[in-house]
């Protein structure tokens, strides 16, 4: 049974067994069953409870092995320790999927831990998926399928609509559920899947990208516990044109401790993580708030090309506001280039003293003639060509009395535009804002939440409308069978492409002198040896060496430093290498994530990453485009494009060596532990970008 | 009249006179006769209106002169050309402020600017002071007076209560109030005053600080357009123990420009603003949902004392999402010290695996059994000592069903421990909530927003329980007629207290080496002159010189440098200093304001300060603490307290030096424009620190 079916009987089943159904509707066993009544589910519900005929009302069964027929799905209410004889008679039955309300395994740690593998090696052998255990369940509010013991659904039942909700944790993903709901939002299925002994939020983000009920994905992780799977079904989700929002949680070091106790997940290294969400095309977000403002940005399913914000503002307060988030954020927000004529006499009738045309201030004029909204709006979008349009209307678009007025006036416009966002701040009745949104219009109660709304699904509209990176090609890597020194090091990187400065390894003093005269004066000088990593500390190593006596000098001082300071060292001689400066020091590495794999980094030298930790991360390989996106990504990216009154640095060149460093991590495979490259000195525009240090780390011996 | 008397007349005057009044409720001169109307205003209402005998059924006078008393009030609905001779009718008539809703005066520029001149100028002579122009009006919901046009009373008038809101701009200001009304927030009074010709938002926060209805005080300002004025209000809201909260719009290039055009003021540097809020006690916000969330999280006038958070939750998730938050804003989330034996014992009873204690997730248990969330508060309260515990209950606390048990356990908790804040992350229907917050728990429906809201009030708790900064003691300085030159500028700041390297002003070759060598070696050498700015452009200094030759050589290049590169500049000699090296560098500087006077900044040196931003602002004088936490709050402060492995900087000497520079700026007086000090070098712990170089720049002639 492939997944995805197994995903389809869980979330869309015909026939569900309840195990340990109970009359009381406010129990585990009886919750389920109470709401799948409620909301007119039109499957089958069989209760199994050997002590009872009936539960709610419908006939009930003894034993799993009475049941009528085999379920599509079955929900387990009994205690941990009857759990394995559930599952053992399910798969006698020829169920396929169940869902383990029960607590108790791997979640507790320990014995628990040892419970839940026992229970899955069981049900690998009678043949059923499982969801949980530790689990709040699932729904599917279309079909009015309920096979979850949330309480969330005491307070109403979720609204039909397109976004689905993935979450390990089950009162986090039920909390999503109702605030969806409590906004007005709809949901089309939220599924949590507890311990993921199992079935994992991958399986369920991989269902809605095929889901035709499903637009928009949002999913909750404390950590990402099967991450082939994971990145396929983002993959697939992007494939599908469907935003995945992401709270990827544990990212402090309070929070990273309390993910370890729950749900029995290590929560991965944040940074890690975002970065790994963002090469896959996902958008990361901190809090359910913005996850849930972002969901239902993208639900419109108008994803813009075009990353720009026109302001149409009732106060010119609020557009001020507005413009001060737009910049903060990164939105840009273009002066109109000019005005058609129409627009414009109207503009200068209403408004002679308007200066900026964005944020343009109606004034309270709108509120006179809403007629002067629509003109400036279509203006904005026609001639200013935003990709999204965001209305300060307040509570003049709630006023019940406006609301009809301001819908005539927008509605031809959301008509002709159709591929760009329109958008109200507005305050108001919810059936009167309700009328906006079901005209295919966003409504925010603030401002900057909106901004940052629009921001994030401009973003993916840019990202969609982007030819996908073409996956370089990577070819197995040979490597030694144990850590090289650096020149081996620089050797081995060389032959993927990655440079080093000119250098040649001399024996002896007579030698380094004639190899400096080859390369150039000035030279430094290093001592080569594969037991040594803090050369300079042992006075190993020589700058700006300028004639061949200092050459010859540097040879016998550095092989003496050697001698008296690490006598048990092997020594492979003395490098001599092309003294390069005048460039900007950047630092490159790659590091290998236990779960995500060779992960490359990218940052400027010296404070940027030591104290502000200004570093760009990307999971390897990549291509040129992607790793010039992450040099120019870092806030110190200033230095690099010629802030200060520098010479802008070789960008190109820093690019294409980050690119072939990712290449060369996924060709070297599972051996490589990491690489540091630092510094990289990135020379001015066309004289290209070189390793001046290099070092890397392999386990073990081949 | 005291200007308190006057806004206590515009805010609750027992009559008032519309001048302009229509029969129709949503005209101009209309609308706030039906508002105060439908709100029970028991004032008088004295509609003005030569061409009606009645208005909305009350009598009309036909000219201000027939009305039968002096108003306490009026408002101006009459078109901008009638609004001088209203002004002097009112006048005659012995009303002391007029609201003048007219607009077409500043905000329009040119002929508005004279006209709104004139205006105050007659207005002066008539004794009234004015608000506005181009106003939207105020209110005072507890009275029922509505002064203001707003079309946001439409659909709801404000809820009462303690929260006032003061804005420069009208349709902000009163989608503020109806924000606050729309979250079920209490207001006390809203006032706007649009293009302050008279009366300022300043006016509206010292009346505020006096009321005893208001306890939080809510501002918008595009810019502060009488600062001594501003500044007293905010400490006297300060001492009255109000915390102001607000928002200073313009603070992008989009954004300032905007403001230019709108209510006819200039924005200031957000970035001095906010230093200049932040002095005085206000806490400075971005957006209209923040201020809200602060405003609402002060209303309950718990201020605690200790800034930290304990979290309880029913959602394992949501405790590690809410630490990720508290982590990234700086709120302190200690683990609970030692739980005490009953609530260890329960703790471990149902959470045998329970390993961080904050947060401390309850898991679904607290659903059975309500009594844990109790004593496990309780716990945090009273052991963990928290300033604030945060209560993650999503939905289980909007259900009606468990409301009442909820409050039981909470309400005894609240009354226990009066000084600390007790807040419900909750999603529900408003009725439900709204018996917690009436209970006096906080109540939001974003675990991170409560997060950030509690953090605000924990610092301004914090800020409260501070001592007050002595205000250092200023004396005069006499300033030279011109700007200094480097030497004469050292002379000066050391006369206050401010150290340079030692150094010697040296006429010729044979004086400077003699300099050196009392001195002691390496020195450094510059030239000195009044009219060179940038020495080291045109080879005017030299370093780390180490010999006497290399002096006499050194100044007599300088010399020469300064004779062929700036042949016109006055030369005063050259300056011999000793070379201080193995600090770090940072930079101090004073700049004046052209609204807030001379403000101080401290940096460290290089790409913090020219490619980061990262300075600390302070309007001077301040007292060593003061300077002590600025120097400590940028981003870079790692590097002066010692990391890298880095001897810790003298962070004494560099806020006794910060402290002493802004005590010297406000003994200087108006001709300082700016100083700079730069570098600084701040030598290890307890070496000092000294100014390498040090450029005043002077107004005009003495």
């Amino acid at each position: 049974m492939s997944d995805l079916a197994t995903i389809e009987g869980l979330l869309a089943p015909r026939t569900v067994a309840v195990i340990g159904a109970s009359d009381d509707p406010t129990r585990i066993g009886g919750r389920p069953i109470a709401v799948m009544r409620r909301a007119g589910y039109a499957g089958r519900i069989l209760p199994v409870n050997p002590k009872r005929e009936t539960v709610q009302g419908l006939a009930c069964h003894p034993r799993i092995d009475d049941l009528p027929e085999a379920p599509d799905a079955a929900l387990i209410a009994v205690p941990a320790k009857r759990v394995p004889e559930s599952i053992a008679a399910l798969g006698r039955k020829g169920c396929k999927v169940a869902t383990l309300f029960s607590a108790g395994f791997a979640e507790v740690g320990g014995d628990g831990e040892a419970a839940q593998r026992e229970l899955l090696a069981l049900a690998r052998e009678a043949g059923i998926r499982l969801l949980g255990p530790n689990t709040l369940g699932v729904y599917n509010v279309d079909i009015g399928y309920y096979g979850t013991f949330s309480s969330s659904l005491d307070t109403g039942l979720p609204r039909p609509g397109n976004i689905g909700i993935a979450s390990q944790s089950g009162a986090f993903g039920a909390h999503l559920g109702a605030l969806a709901r409590d906004r007005g939002l709809g949901t089309s299925v939220l599924m949590t899947t507890g311990n993921e002994a199992d079935i994992t939020v991958a399986d369920a983000i991989a269902w809605m990208a095929r889901n035709h009920r499903t637009d928009v994905i949002c999913a909750y992780m404390e950590a990402v516990n099967d991450v082939p799977a994971f990145l396929a079904a983002l993959d697939a989700a992007r494939e599908a044109g469907k935003p995945v929002i992401a709270l990827k949680a544990g990212r402090s070091a309070v929070g990273a401790r309390a993910a370890t106790s729950h749900t029995a997940s290590l929560a991965g290294n944040a940074a890690v993580a975002d970065a790994v969400l963002a090469a896959h095309g996902a958008v990361a977000v901190r809090d359910p708030e913005t996850l849930m403002d972002f969901a239902y940005a993208a639900s419109k399913k108008i994803l813009p090309d075009r990353h720009s914000l026109g302001v149409i503002t009732v106060s010119g307060g609020a557009g001020i506001v507005i413009s001060d988030e737009a910049e903060r954020i990164g939105l840009p927000m273009p002066a109109m280039p000019a005005m058609p004529d129409d627009a414009q006499a109207t503009l200068k009738r209403i408004l002679p003293y308007a200066s900026a045309t964005n944020p343009l201030d109606c004034t309270a004029q709108a509120l006179n003639d809403p007629s002067l909204l629509k003109s400036f709006t279509r203006a904005a979008l026609n001639d200013g060509e935003y990709g999204a349009v965001l209305c300060f209307l307040t509570y003049v678009a709630g006023s019940p009395a406006l609301c009809d007025v301001i819908l005539e006036a927008f509605r031809p416009l959301r008509a002709e535009f159709p591929d760009r966002i329109i958008a109200f701040c507005a305050l108001g009745a919810p059936d009167v804002l309700d009328r906006y949104d079901e005209a295919g219009i966003l409504v925010f109660d603030d401002p900057c939440r909106a901004a940052r709304a629009i921001h994030a699904v401009c973003g993916m509209g840019a990202a969609r409308a982007k030819p996908t990176a073409r996956s370089p090609v990577v070819s197995p890597v040979a490597l030694p069978s144990v850590s090289p020194d650096e020149a081996a090091a620089k050797a081995l990187l060389a032959r993927s492409g990655i440079r080093a400065a000119p250098e040649i390894v001399a024996e002896d003093a007579e030698a380094a002198a004639k190899a400096a005269g080859t390369l150039g004066y000035p030279v430094v000088m290093k001592l080569l040896s594969p037991d040594i990593a803090h050369k300079s500390d042992i006075g190993g190593v020589k700058l700006n060496l300028t004639d061949a006596e200092a050459v010859r000098r540097a040879h016998l001082d550095i092989l003496d430093a050697a001698r008296r300071n690490a006598p048990e060292a092997r020594l492979s001689g003395v490098l001599v290498a092309k003294h390069l400066s005048g460039g900007v020091e950047c630092l490159m590495g790659l590091n290998r994530d236990p779960r995500f794999g060779p992960m490359a980094v990218f940052g400027l030298g010296g404070i940027f990453v030591e104290i502000l930790n200004d570093v760009a991360l990307r999971p390897c390989p990549f291509d040129v485009d992607t790793a010039r996106e992450m040099i120019l990504s870092i806030r110190g990216a200033r230095i690099l494009t010629g802030a200060r009154g520098r010479d802008p640095a070789d960008i190109d060149a820093l690019a294409e060596m980050l690119s072939r460093l990712s290449v060369f991590a996924a060709g070297a495979g599972e051996r490589l532990i990491s690489v540091d490259l630092n510094p990289v000195l990135a020379l001015p525009t066309g004289q290209g970008a070189y390793a001046l240090d290099a070092v890397i780390e392999l386990e073990g011996e081949a």
